[in-house]
Formats: C-alpha cells, sequence, structure tokens
C-alpha cells in the first residue's frame, strides 16, 4: 500500500503554497508560486532518488530505473502543479503527488519492475494565464511546436519562454523524450457525480472536447445620457446577448453539453459611457465531436447575427481546440481490476475536464482515475476531496502501475 | 464679440493636457493630468487679472469684481476640466473657456457691470471615478455635506480629499461662497440633435433625471468544464440576463429614455472558471420623475426575478440619483434672445447629460447653451464641434452675460 499519510501531508504542505489566509490558492503557471510549488516537487523526487529531468517547455519528469532495461518505455505517471485563480488544492497536486508516492512506496517494499517508472509535473495545464490548457504535455505529445508554445503570450503580456526561465525551469531536455508504454493519472472528479453515485473510484473512459476563442466586439463608445438607445452600437449589450445565447444553447436539447464565458472586459469601463469594446472568452465542451462543431457553427451563425442587428464589429480568436478523445480500453480495464481487487465501487466516467492524459494518450495508451470532489465543486477555494478517497485513488494508481510495470 | 481666435486657441491648449498620440483624452478628476489642466486655467485667469478661490471641494472660482458693488450677487458661468476615459477635448473644457473668455472680452470692452462675473472650474463632474458625478458643483450648491464627498472612495481605492489635497486643489473657501444672482454654462450637446435639426444654438430648458448604482452579483465559481448547465450559479450570465433587460427597458414603449452598464467586471476572471461574481454599474434616465422612478422599480423587480431564478445572491448601492431639473423660464428667455439679437436659429432642448448647471439651479436662476456634436458622438476621442458653432455659441453667452450684468 501506499503512504496514506505521507500522501495526505504531502498534498496538505503544496497546497500552502500560493495559498492566501482565507484559503485562496493562487499558483499560476511560470508565476514565483509555480516555482515554489514545483520547488518542493523536485525536493522530494531527489530526495526519494528519482532522476529528475527539466525540458524546454518546463516540464518535470522524475524517472525510476529501478534496475530495469534502460531501453525499455516507462510507465508514466503525471498531473500539474499550477492551479487557476482563486482555486483549491487538489486539481493537479494531488495527481503528481499520487505518482511520487506510487514510486516511492514500490522502492520501499523493494519492487522489480520491468521497466522504468516516472512521474511527470506538466506546465500550465490550467490555460488560465498562456493558452491552450494542458500545453506542457500537449508540447510532450508532439501536439504543438516547443517553440510556438514558448511565444504564447499571457493574459499579463508576459511571454511563457521569458517567464520559464525567470522561475529557472526553462529545462534542456527534448520533450517528449521518453515514450510511455502506458500513461496513468489520478486526478479529482471535479463534478458532481461520483458524489452522487456515492463511488469512490470513477474510471474514465473519454473526456469532451473542449473549444475555447476570445470574442472581441467593436462598436462605438458614446456617451450614456444623450445618446439614443436606437442609435447605439453597444459593445456591452452585444456581448450579453451571446451570454444568454450560449447559456440557452447549452440548456436546450441539441445544443453542447456545457459553454461558459468565465472572462469579461468592458472599454472603456466607465459609468457614463456606452462600451465602445467588449472582450470575452468562450468555452464550448461535448463529449462528441459532431455536436460540438455544430455548436460552434451556430455560435458563428449568432455572431454574424449581433453584428448585423446591433450595428457592431465582432472577431474571433482560436485559444484551444481539443477534439473528444477515448482512452485505450486496455488500459481502462487495468484500472477496473485494479478498483475491484481492493473491494473499491467504481463508476466508468466521461471526464468534463480537459487533463494531460488526454494528450498523452496521442503517444501511448492512456488512462485516468477519478475520485470525488465534494458538492461538485472545483475552481474553487471550497474544493474538497476526502482522505479516504485520495488514498483510495492512490492504491489503485498503486497497483495498475504494478500491474503495468511488472510485466 | 468675444476673440474666437483665442477662445479655439485655449480649447486646444487645453485640450492637450492628458491626451495621448492617438487622440484620446484622459484628465479624471483629481489626476495629475486634471491638475495641469486646472494650473492652466488658473495661470490664464490670473493673468487677466481675476481674483482665484479654490474652494475645499477644489471648486476654483474665478471672479471679476469689474467696480460692481462688492455686496451683489455675481453673474456666473462655469463648467468643468475633469474628463471621463478615452474622452475627447470639448465636453467641459470649452464651457469653462468660453467663460473665462465672455469675461475677458468684456473687460477688453471697458464694460461697466452692475455686478460681479465669475466663471468656476467645477471638481469631478463626470463622476466616472468619484460617485456622483456633477459633484462639485452640487457640494457648492449645498446637496452634499463636503466632508461626506471628500471621503468619496474611488473605483481605484482612492480618497477624493486625498487626491485634491495631493494635485494642490484642496482650497480653503467655503463652497457656495459667493451665491449667483444667475448660472449660466455652455456646453456642447453630446447628442445628435441639433445637427439633426441644423441649428447652432441649443437654448437647454431641462435636464433629464439620473439613477446611478452598482450591482454586485453573488454565484458560485466552479469548473466550466464539469459543472453541468442546471448546477451552474453562473453570476456573469445573471448579469447577461440584467444587460439585455435593461435594453429592453429603454427601448420600450412604456420603459425610460435610456439605459446603459458601462462597467462590468468578472471574479475569478479566469477563462475555464465560472463566474462566482460580477459587478456593474447601471445608468437609468428619464426626463420625467415618475417615469424613472417605474423604471428603477421594474429593474429591482427583475433583479429578484434572476436572483430567484439564477440561484445568486444580488445587492445594489445607491452611486447617484438626481431628479429631472427644470430650469429658469427667464434665463432662458434670456438666451432665446441673445441668440436671436445675432440671427442665430436656435432650437429648444432637453439636456440627456448631466451638468454642473443643475446643481447650480438649486441656489440661483440657470439655463444653458448646447452647440453641436458631430454625429452625435461625446465621451469618445472622435468627439467634434466646429469652431464656427463654438465661437456662436460663446457669442451668445457673451450677450446673455451683458444683459444679466447690465442691469
Ligand atoms: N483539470 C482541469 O481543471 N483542467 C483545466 C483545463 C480545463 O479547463 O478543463
Ligand atoms: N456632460 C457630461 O458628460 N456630464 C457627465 C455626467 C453625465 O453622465 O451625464
Amino acid at each position: 500500500d501506499i503512504n496514506g499519510e505521507r500522501l495526505l501531508s504531502r498534498i496538505r504542505q503544496l497546497g500552502a503554497v500560493g495559498r492566501d489566509a482565507e484559503g485562496r490558492l493562487v499558483r499560476v503557471a511560470a508565476t514565483d508560486e509555480d516555482r515554489q510549488g514545483r520547488d518542493l516537487f523536485v525536493a522530494w523526487a531527489r530526495s526519494a532518488g528519482l532522476d529528475v529531468h527539466i525540458d524546454r517547455i518546463g516540464n518535470i519528469v522524475a524517472v525510476w530505473q529501478g534496475g530495469a532495461n534502460g531501453d525499455a518505455d516507462p510507465i508514466m505517471m503525471g498531473s500539474h502543479i499550477d492551479s487557476v485563480i482563486d482555486a483549491g488544492i487538489y486539481d493537479g497536486s494531488s495527481g503528481v503527488i499520487a505518482g511520487l508516492e506510487v514510486i516511492t512506496a514500490l522502492m520501499e517494499a523493494r519492487f522489480m519492475p520491468q521497466r522504468p517508472i516516472a512521474v511527470a509535473a506538466f506546465t500550465n495545464e490550467e490555460g488560465v494565464r498562456y493558452a491552450p490548457d494542458m500545453m506542457g504535455s500537449l508540447v510532450y505529445a508532439g501536439g504543438l511546436d516547443v517553440e510556438e508554445a514558448l511565444a504564447s503570450q499571457g493574459t499579463d503580456g508576459t511571454r511563457l519562454g521569458d517567464q520559464l526561465h525567470r522561475i529557472g525551469y526553462a529545462g534542456p531536455a527534448e520533450p517528449g523524450f521518453l515514450r510511455p508504454h502506458a500513461y496513468l493519472e489520478l486526478h479529482i472528479e471535479q463534478g458532481p457525480i461520483l458524489e452522487q453515485v456515492g463511488t469512490a473510484i470513477g474510471v474514465v473512459e473519454n473526456l469532451q472536447g473542449i473549444s475555447w476563442q476570445r470574442i472581441i466586439i467593436e462598436g462605438v463608445a458614446n456617451h450614456a445620457g444623450t445618446t439614443p438607445m436606437q442609435a447605439r452600437r453597444d459593445a456591452g449589450v452585444a456581448a450579453a446577448r451571446i451570454l444568454v445565447f450560449l447559456r440557452d444553447l447549452a440548456t436546450r436539447t441539441g445544443g453542447c453539453s456545457v459553454a461558459t464565458v468565465g472572462t469579461m472586459r468592458f472599454e472603456p469601463d466607465a459609468i457614463n459611457v456606452i462600451p465602445g469594446k467588449a472582450s470575452f472568452t468562450v468555452d464550448l465542451r461535448d463529449p462528441d465531436t459532431e455536436r460540438l462543431r455544430a455548436a460552434e457553427a451556430e455560435l458563428a451563425g449568432f455572431l454574424r447575427d449581433v453584428a448585423a442587428e446591433d450595428g457592431v464589429a465582432i472577431t474571433t480568436e482560436r485559444l484551444a481546440r481539443f477534439d473528444p478523445v477515448v482512452f485505450s480500453p486496455e488500459i481502462v480495464r487495468v484500472l477496473e481490476g485494479a478498483a475491484s481487487g481492493r473491494q473499491y465501487q467504481w463508476h466508468h466516467m466521461t471526464s468534463g475536464a480537459g487533463h494531460d492524459a488526454q494528450m498523452m494518450a496521442r503517444i501511448g495508451p492512456a488512462a485516468m482515475i477519478f475520485v470525488p470532489s465534494r458538492d461538485g465543486i472545483s475552481h474553487n477555494p471550497r474544493e474538497f476531496t476526502a482522505d479516504p478517497d485520495l488514498v483510495a485513488g492512490a492504491n489503485v494508481l498503486l497497483d495498475a502501475v504494478k500491474t503495468l510495470a511488472g510485466k
């Protein structure tokens, strides 16, 4: 078994990095808080005797050779250390720490793996500062050129490459330098389903597609008191119409699964000035490729209508676009077996969130384990997963890795 | 006649203060740019030989005694030097400079007034940083306690009193130290009507009521991918519904004249996080007291509906509330006579914007002259009024002041 106390204590230690007195965690990619979190993980991995590699996009890969043949592809685990703004402590970190815990437990048990075992902390999974999300694993899997990724401009105007350099995590290794024989990721569910069905273990079979865009509306700034309603080209009202449309699109049958506008900016942003400009992001998701595409097309049509009706100019910028992913049935079966072997009830799931596993699935068979999120809350300081569930998830991960590394 | 060249050159000189290379003017109340603009006006007034007084709320009042009885109430003119964000150069400044020009022209013509003549530059007319708008004239007219006004907190967290002190305009004079025998204000129209009817002079008979509120919506921040639509308490969508409601309220018959949401903030403002909080301002206006009150009540009812339907908490904060104002019929007649005397066509108007004249009307008979705004655009760098219209407006102001100060 894994050492539950060590697992939980490390989740809390890493959780304290970037967390304020009110419990709000802000450990956004390539910030000083991200650096501190990374340093802690690297220190733990080194003290366990692992070889720590940093690649050019800042991914940390800690490897246990374990006496295995140097040429054998490793079993890889991983997740991320970066967070959203005002986050909880479990998203990402628990998977990274569980991966390290699995290796440490196997070392302590003098397990003799047939393959190296590695755990990765991927850069900028959340994508709140630099788009797209899952960037480190996407680059690792060859889905995005490393130079292009390093050139990404942040919401604060910074360049990711500069910031990685600044925090000391612009490494020399080539992303993808180890190809996974299999990739496993433990993550909190971040949704309400496991709690509803009352099981501790989710076996994730697939993951919905993600479509991210930035929408910029240009109207005409004018005086709030003197400009008749019919003469207005109000970028803010046009934006509001699109938010309501998106809510309806994702609520009615035949639309997409979820739609979210998380960011919004008005310009000049003054009380008595009609907004001349509104910029916001759109996050559309669906597990079905065709439905996601249809939702994007419906949105594009609605943007054309609003532009014509409200006399505004609307431009869109693509921030991320990932098709739905189906995980490896073989690995799913290994996870089911590991859960059943410990008499845990488990539940098949579709992931609503994006995860590094979806990128690693491009270069090796992959699947995920979910553990419950209380009240389905995540990306919020109130995010919470019970200790026994974290321990259960890590033990399923342990057994699955044992199975995969033992043959 | 006034000196048109001097008038226009000063409008341009003051217009350069706080204006960037792209023509955007940002001279928000009690900033360094406001100070520079004030300094320029004070220097011009002093060099013309006027007595310059600064009162406790930072209003600048420049007085020409002109040999008149020291006890006689003055004829006052005025407007403001502060601007919105990304403004044009005419709003406010043209009225202040025209007032100074009228006095200078009368001095040069050796006019012998029966009363002192004064021109004021009132503090924080725009209200974009500190609410309410028309603050300096409101305090001057006794409608707001000076200590309360000085304690106003800005959108940037500053205290107005501190900022006035910082820029050197926390003066010793008691607001209201001179009571106007009459108050006249020249201002650009900021709307499309004079251009549409094709006349240079608007004689303003009344001014619509203004209702400003801040609305804060508290929902629950959660994950954009994993949170089902029915489980959301999306503060951003709730805000969007209110924007669309307000647009409809002001567009349909029986609502109010105009409704505007000029500012908007989402929190945490991250692409894959459902907004847990949205804050925005609402500006409602109508020339009819009852209609304005009914519109406010309809909005309050809709806020209750949205709170119940969307599972969010909504609070409102009053930022400003001014009833409609009817200007003095006597002064309106003086302005009509001055315009007719110069063979200018003039047009009766209702002001859509708030103005210092509406506050000064509380302590003396007041009225306003409007000059046209090209394309009805204001609160925008494209704001423009033609030179001949500015000169015409200033000459009407001159003749009206002559009439009022001559008897
Ligand atoms: N797991 C997680 O929160 N990933 C962030 C990417 C997403 O928005 O789904
Ligand atoms: N004239 C002017 O723009 N005043 C600002 C106050 C208002 O919003 O009407």
